[in-house]
């Protein structure tokens, strides 16, 4: 989207003209009609017509500039906001209004220092190589291994897969023959007492990401550390390791994902009866370009390794297709199932679920408008 | 307001100039002071001077913007916030901050489709034909109808009264030749279990309004229908229909609407003993242009037909002036008068409440800027 | 900040174009790296590394206008949000999103009269005339007498010690020769009942600040009251008295201020057992400019003075550097340290606090960028 954006006409600071500065209102009002049908191991069928957002690209209101400090040097800023548009929410809950993004960066030939609230570095290999972006109910079953759904009880909620609060980063420069990386730090702010036997180091986060981007392909590996629980009594870190991958045929362009997310548990997890357990997800995804449309597909899996049951899986399939009407609109559709075994419990949609649901299938027909 | 924008030089997406796309900031900013005075049936006298918002016009913030997408056809985008400026609030809410509307559309020469959060097809004649536009002391008191301060305990909140989220909505074109007119349809959102005796349709609706403005007439119809409670126990549902017009004589402008707005209970309701209670509304309203000035003026009526006991009724009776500075900014005063009888307890202001009020007046003074 | 904005180019309304008519979107995103160490009496140490906001300048996004009405009249609108942008916070809790300010103005030879929530004239001086402008680890310890913290229960928390919402406000015009003014009242918006005993006053506030700038000098002298507690058993007032000054000898620019707050109870307060407590502040402080930077230093002190009990008491200070990188960019550090005595408990950072904290250590590390 970050070429879809309707640039202001900026006036200069101070009566001075500098053309090289500017300030950027953009955002994404995308919405459209969905239907989800869970179907539950004994029998029992739930269903749900909506009126949803987000099933192509999401929703978002933004604001962000930059300002050119000479010799190389760079400010900006980025504030973003997730909407809700089918009732018109905005934010992520409380105050939380920019939670999409909100950082300020310093930029230049050493590259870009970045401080706010932002994306981890593990989640862009999520995003990058799905086909359906993970938006709307083609979004791929890998993220699943970051909540309780596949698994159960168990899993302590990790609140920095996607973003985390608090962050300081260190973006590579752009000049590097198509290498590209970020590393980044998310302080947990409580408090160290001296002589204490145990400070919480609750949401710490660390993480980085390489790759390479040069002609038709892009790969990239990340890694990353969670603190999700830190009590004296338990600590639970969250380490998510992923691989992915794309490659732009022409006629078609082809998306790869591994992905390994471990829970260790200090000491062992009485659910689980040991120290660790791994959930492995993967991918694979295809999009094919015709005339101004777009076909897209993909199938993914996720498994948790869990020592002393059945291992809990899912896997899903999705096929879509988008017709871009221009650069900023474009109308869509998605169908996408998802299969359970063993105790997974992963729907299309969070606002339906069953107890235990074998298999989950959505469908999305929307309209993406940027600007 | 719609005229009273202000628009924000766009460049062009992708570097290409398109003179037909824009993004718009606008908004609304009217504060003053205003003085409510409650009187109870037993005389009791309660009062309170308050710096107060909307007086004259909604004020809000918001963001909208179109594009030309070639062949007559044209994309937008429409993210509309309520403020409570004397405080600094924005929207509605929780994380409801686009409130006000919340829409993507899609239009041409059949029209526009459009999805979101928006105004109710039956609020329009509410509104549109009130020479107070439902703000402020004067707003008709034909509104009160959809919540239980005229009759007290038995009817349920209507929380489409004015707004729906989840709404997919269709509008005529605007060419036939002063005919005008929308529907729509908000999901319910609620999950549907296969064999089950009940499944809840608590927050559809479902409306049209049809009118014809042409040369000094304007006038329109609407109907809609929201189910408010949706329990296996009971349902109840809120019926509205409504009809308004304006005549333009030049020197006057003259102002109707005939509303009924009637509840359905299923079973039938115990504190009404009957399936249905209908509640009646009447507003006559004329406006007079002086120079740079305007006056107002409206007598409104609400009754509830309750079988069992009397019926509730109120009427109000307000007299405004406004004095436009210029376009965007004008200073107004209004006073306006209810009278409650055998039950009804409507006031001028929510903010202000007796158990039992006879008569509520109250007065606003402030000034209204647009932008 | 103000001199740091954006201006859009604002097309006209109505298709008139209109140079003197503007809307600008302008803020600031301040972020960095903070630790923050106390140390209470018995001798335990607490310590925390965070990523904070504001620093330096308070964070925000606003969007502000002027219309000109001709004959030297102007309306304008100010509506400015808070950001927490280390989490992407923004506003002040609740709906209150413009919480910063959030006015509607008419200006003119006059002067101006101003409605809705907005600073109060008695918090200018303590921010005008503090080197680090209540801002980061270096805010004066003076605003300290609005709150608890120095002295522990028996002080009522004073919401409009900063700003207040339901003002209508007047302020001095510009062309006075250097005078300048401005005197606000803040409705309570509490409901009077005829015939009571007790009707409360509580969030009532009024104020005027007086002051004269020109050439190197600035002077201002404010008051102000508001009544925080307002029950039939009891009555709190909170009165603020300061006097501020500022002195550019070019090299050096020096900074005073002297504040008294003074606690009003009816009847006495079973705390202090008087009618009355004053708590005394004074600041004196230097900033040096030396190219691109500016040198920052403060000493500020507050005292309680109680009757029955030791006068807590505080000082803190603070000196820091401020690196310019352009007008809108600089970079910044600060270190500051405040010692309690006799039961005063103030630190640094209100995230960090001991029982009893004996001295409080504080280091900031940002950028700010102004848009």
């Amino acid at each position: 989207m970050k070429k879809s954006l309707v640039a202001l006409a900026a006036l200069a600071v101070a009566g001075v003209a500098s053309a090289q500065s500017s300030v950027t209102l953009f955002g994404i009002v995308d919405a459209g009609v969905s239907y989800y049908q869970n179907k539950a191991d004994g029998g029992a069928k739930t269903s749900s017509w909506q009126q949803t957002n987000s099933g192509y690209n999401s929703s978002r209101l933004g604001f962000r500039g930059t300002e050119d400090l000479g010799g190389g040097l760079a400010a900006g800023f980025w504030l973003e906001a997730a909407l809700g548009n089918d009732t018109g929410a905005a934010g992520g809950g409380g105050t939380q209004l920019f939670n999409r993004r909100s950082t300020v960066s310093l930029s230049g030939p050493f590259g870009e220092f970045r401080i706010g609230r932002d994306y981890t570095a593990t989640f862009w290999n999520d995003t990058t190589f799905d086909p359906f972006g993970t938006n709307g109910v083609g979004t791929n079953v890998i993220n699943a291994a970051h909540s309780a759904v596949l698994t159960g009880a168990g899993f302590a909620s990790d609140s920095t897969t996607v973003r985390s609060n608090n962050m300081v980063g260190y973006f590579l420069p752009a000049n590097l023959g198509g290498f590209y990386g970020q590393a980044q730090y998310a302080f947990h702010e409580n408090t160290k007492t001296d002589g204490s036997t145990f400070d919480s180091k609750a949401n710490e986060y660390a993480g980085a990401r390489f790759g390479y981007a040069n002609g038709p392909l892009d790969v990239a590996v990340a890694y990353g550390e969670t603190t999700v629980v830190s009590t004296a009594a338990q600590e639970v870190k969250v380490k998510t390791a992923n691989l992915g991958a794309s490659y732009d045929l022409g006629v078609v362009k082809l998306f790869g994902e591994l992905s390994r997310v471990t829970n260790d548990f200090s000491p062992n997890s009485v659910v689980f009866g040991s120290d660790s357990v791994d959930l492995d997800g993967a991918l694979i995804g295809v999009t094919a370009p015709i005339g101004a449309g777009l076909i897209r597909a993909s199938y993914s899996t996720v498994k948790a390794k869990v020592d002393n049951a059945a291992d809990p899986k899912a896997n899903k399939f999705a096929l879509g297709y988008v017709h871009n009407l221009s650069k900023r609109t474009a109308l869509y559709a998605t169908v996408a199932r998802i299969s359970n075994k063993d105790g997974a419990n992963i729907s299309v949609s969070g606002n339906l679920s069953t107890s235990a649901t074998k298999n989950s299938t959505g469908y999305d027909f929307g309209i993406r408008h940027a600007f």
